[in-house]
């Protein structure tokens, strides 16, 4: 930690915040320059709660040097972790992965038959929302535990592990019994209480970015995970909320890169949610996978224009198979 | 709702269209203009979800005229809606509230002290945390039971109804054993199984803005505890994100006089979170009541430079008296 | 300047390090930390330009303590500028000033009309656009040097000084002849050209934060004018683009006292541009001043319906006279 | 243009609102809905400024359906437009073309020795900044003419086009001189005085989008170009602010196939300036190809840690070479 002084503090403001420091437990070492006056901190492990320095008269800002995270960071955990999802192994050197399915679990044809035709079209996983966060509270809400039936229901019948969304703790435990991948949707993202009880959990997590989370916010969310217990935590960037509003959100792509460096964890991206647009899927997913994502989730649905959510970013039976043979040559082409 | 076709859309795409509409059991209005046709929709009520029609050929765009919220509009409820918080009444006609106390309860000296000194500087509610949202797990997380115990203590001694955060659903009754006011923290706006729980109870609600919530989307998380029975909610704005990093958030004050128009519930400022900035807390407390706020909450501290956190945006109890002392002098010129 | 080594940093690495700043001419403080070694950077004065440190091995981040600005802030220069305007002067302990007018200049009717009435409501200076940034080729682009003509009649018949943009360097004379305050838009606030040339005329300059320019950017434009050796600067805030649609953009109003801690010169606010919407613009005008903004500028148009411009923000004579009723309560509250 | 009343809009409202669109000389087709009405506007040709109605007693909202700029959609112009810059040709269908060089011209040797490099390397033009934007008034502005006339002899000696940035409107006829493509940087995208000179020369122009500009204006800007008869436009995506500081700017990949949607013009993306960090440049290169950019700007320098400039941004010639394989590869792949 450095702590920058006013260009007018005085000796007594320094001494005072080197004081705090010695109190604190660690050593102040003052560097003094011609404009002001900067002290660094040393002796810290991990992160240090600034509030007490702040305070202090003379002083202008704080600047931390360490992360509020540890356990996810590639600092302190060089080697990648891979997540294994039934069977299915997600993370650096391995295959991307393509997650497929309707945005909701509305009926079992839809579902079973959405299941079938992604598996044959080479998708590696399942998705579909049992519960389902709306802005509103005049829309469809979800099938609940009879969407999660459903899902597990097309999960068997096609042979692919199952990923859906749990929005509060005390639904960790139901969803827990028919998911293989549990997600934590961007608006729970920083739901501190449920990252708590699925770091309690032994199944994988999916961690989608909040709509306005930083990367650091974002890897902060998941230690909440890691700190638990469960390390098996994907990473899911989803696009974050700016001023732009031609597209539904403005898809991160870079962070997919730089995840990479700053943490072991897998990292898959979202370009369904991210862009909001059908025809910005295919693109997007493809570019994904060629900055490195270590898989794509993609809104596919039997009739897109009868969805009770999402329609319009769905992709349908023909559009996704297209894509997954675009995918295919893009993933061999990566040599895989 | 407005259909806007593409410049390019042939008739039977507009055909098209205007017959999902009849299915859907409204009336289609065609307006041909000269570089595109667009198809009015008439006979919704409320909003109508778009994503059957964004589906179809030669749509380029769908526009809301309705908004997904409806109980919460001034449109269909006038009157303004006064809030009673255990007697003390929050609203337009009332004198603007000040609510008090620290960011965190941390010990019953520090909180009854607080409150007992809030409380003869004219304060008229205590705010306490007890159960703390924080971006990484490895920091304080509040008191929990024990805290919302001694707040309602401080809360007693000093003849202040208290005000505290709820979390999560299954705290609701909890919480609401002990709090007037029940707050729903920014990172929980859209947290909806919360807020459902939230209109089944019968206290109060104090609704933060999302980080990155919009307007509407603001006036939708209060809609969904209406439309659950409880009709007593206080809006907060406590500062967006933006890319301006000078403050902790950027105050969007305008929303004050803006949600008067919109919506007949209460809008009270959080300049303390909004700043993160001791210095700039006063002014912007006295700028929001001028812009017509209801009400304000200020974060105070007995010695802010041992708070457990936001000790930089606490005010000290000599900060908080001069305050006060302003606060008192632009009420009266308000006419209170 | 600090440097923050990664976790993983040699030893080479960091006398790398030290050499480089060794050769800059500056003095390296290494501050060896248990997860990572900082090191300071001393005797430099002012900003350093950073890229040749980034660049070495095991640098993971390069922290300023410096800014890029020195002779807008408050450190080098404590005593709070006046601007003089024409006799009208602007800034700490003088009384708040009311900047009124039509956004463009439309005719000779309009201005002189809309002069002798704001004048009349007791506004101190007039304000009109004689060069219009227009986001599209196809819209009203303004009447240039025949509306600079108009505004300095009118100027003249009404006694107030006048104030009105300039866009290009080339045109910084012609508008220097007949304004009494130059005002650059926030489209320009980093065309740097323009603001070199402002620096090197002797009439006072107000100078518009960018649409999405953080402080920092905002004082360091300010700083190019003062550079050239101009320091008859107004700093004016007016809102930034953020995700909020609501609003045409978003006030934010805490810089007011915020930019009053970090720069001795003058901050005024436009409410106008910031909300784009009339009912608005009253209670932020207010607002702004109870904030302690040194002045506001107000949009005011005859007939506003008429306006090739900004007509929806634009104030009519009877709610411009309204506002000023209570401009001059608040001015007299607040002890001017 | 659709116009929405307020809930509470009496039939006068309605009357005054269609009154003043035949005065516009267009057609009102009142929309009666169970909520509110609405009101459609025919016969307009292009954008209607909407100040007029905006103003009336009853409207809540006013909707366009026409978008400010016309010349750049490809709603009226469906072929895709070819810039040919100096003989290599730039659009859909065309092999995308890589732009390499440093971020300012420093000397002679640099910049020489650069241009023969990326030649021997691959690349398809020279970039080079002779005259500098920059934040602050503190650091290297650029070398000027000097530096156009060093870049304009690198161009020859190493056979390359050269693409360099022109800041005011003064400039356009000397940069124009030598540069075979001219830029207009994101500070400049609104400096509507530049865009009108650049529209009247016979040089492509390269602009790049504002750094908070949204899709609508940075085609506005294109449009400012195209409306003065200059139509070798290419469109350039380098990043946009938002509220994450974890990259310089956030690269909004998912523009480049939504222009392509939207408008006939080239789209280019720049990732040295959309992410400010060397390591993210080569995925975000391959990224932005795989996602359907025409062309990608990329920054290299021999001593990236001399660099006067952008030097953490920079690729080293060995780094350039191994990116200059891949994209050989991919857009091999790519069947080009």
């Amino acid at each position: 930690m450095l702590i920058v002084m006013n260009h007018s503090a005085t000796q007594e403001d320094i001494n005072a915040v080197t004081a705090v420091i010695d109190a604190m437990g660690y050593i102040a070492a003052p560097i003094p320059g011609r404009e002001r006056t900067a002290i660094g901190v040393l002796g810290n492990q991990g992160y240090v709660d600034d509030s007490k320095i702040l305070e202090l008269p003379g002083v202008q800002q704080v600047i931390h040097v360490s992360k509020p995270y540890k356990l996810v960071s590639r600092d302190f955990h060089p080697e990648n972790t891979i997540v294994d999802v039934a069977g299915v192994r997600v993370g650096q050197g391995c295959r991307p992965v393509v997650v497929a399915g309707p945005c909701a679990v509305e009926s079992e044809e839809q579902i079973v038959k959405t299941a079938l035709f992604v598996k044959k079209a080479g998708a590696d996983m399942l998705r579909g929302g049992a519960f389902k966060p709306r802005t509103g509270p005049h829309t469809f809400q979800g099938m609940r535990e009879e969407g999660l039936k459903l899902l597990s229901l097309a999960g068997r019948e096609s042979g692919l592990p199952i990923v859906t969304e749990v929005m509060s703790p005390d639904n960790v435990g139901l969803v827990a019994e028919y998911a293989d991948l549990l997600q934590v949707g961007a608006r729970n993202m920083q739901n501190f209480d449920l990252l708590r009880e699925l770091g309690r959990i032994r199944k994988p997590v999916l961690l989608k970015r909040g709509m306005s989370a930083t990367l650091e916010e974002f890897l902060a969310a998941a230690e909440y995970i890691l700190a638990e217990g469960n390390e098996q935590v994907i990473l899911c960037e989803r696009g974050i909320r700016t001023y732009e509003t031609a597209t539904r959100n403005t898809l991160d792509l870079a962070v997919a890169p730089l995840i990479k460096e700053m943490s072991h964890l897998p990292i898959m991206v979202d370009p369904s949610h991210a862009t909001g647009k059908r025809s910005l899927v295919p693109p997007m997913t493809l570019a994904a996978l060629m900055a490195g994502a270590h898989g794509v989730l993609v809104e596919v649905h039997p009739e897109p224009e009868k969805a009770l959510s999402d329609g319009p970013q769905s992709l349908t039976f023909q559009g996704f198979d297209a894509l997954m043979t675009d995918v295919r040559r893009l993933t061999a082409f990566l040599g895989y």
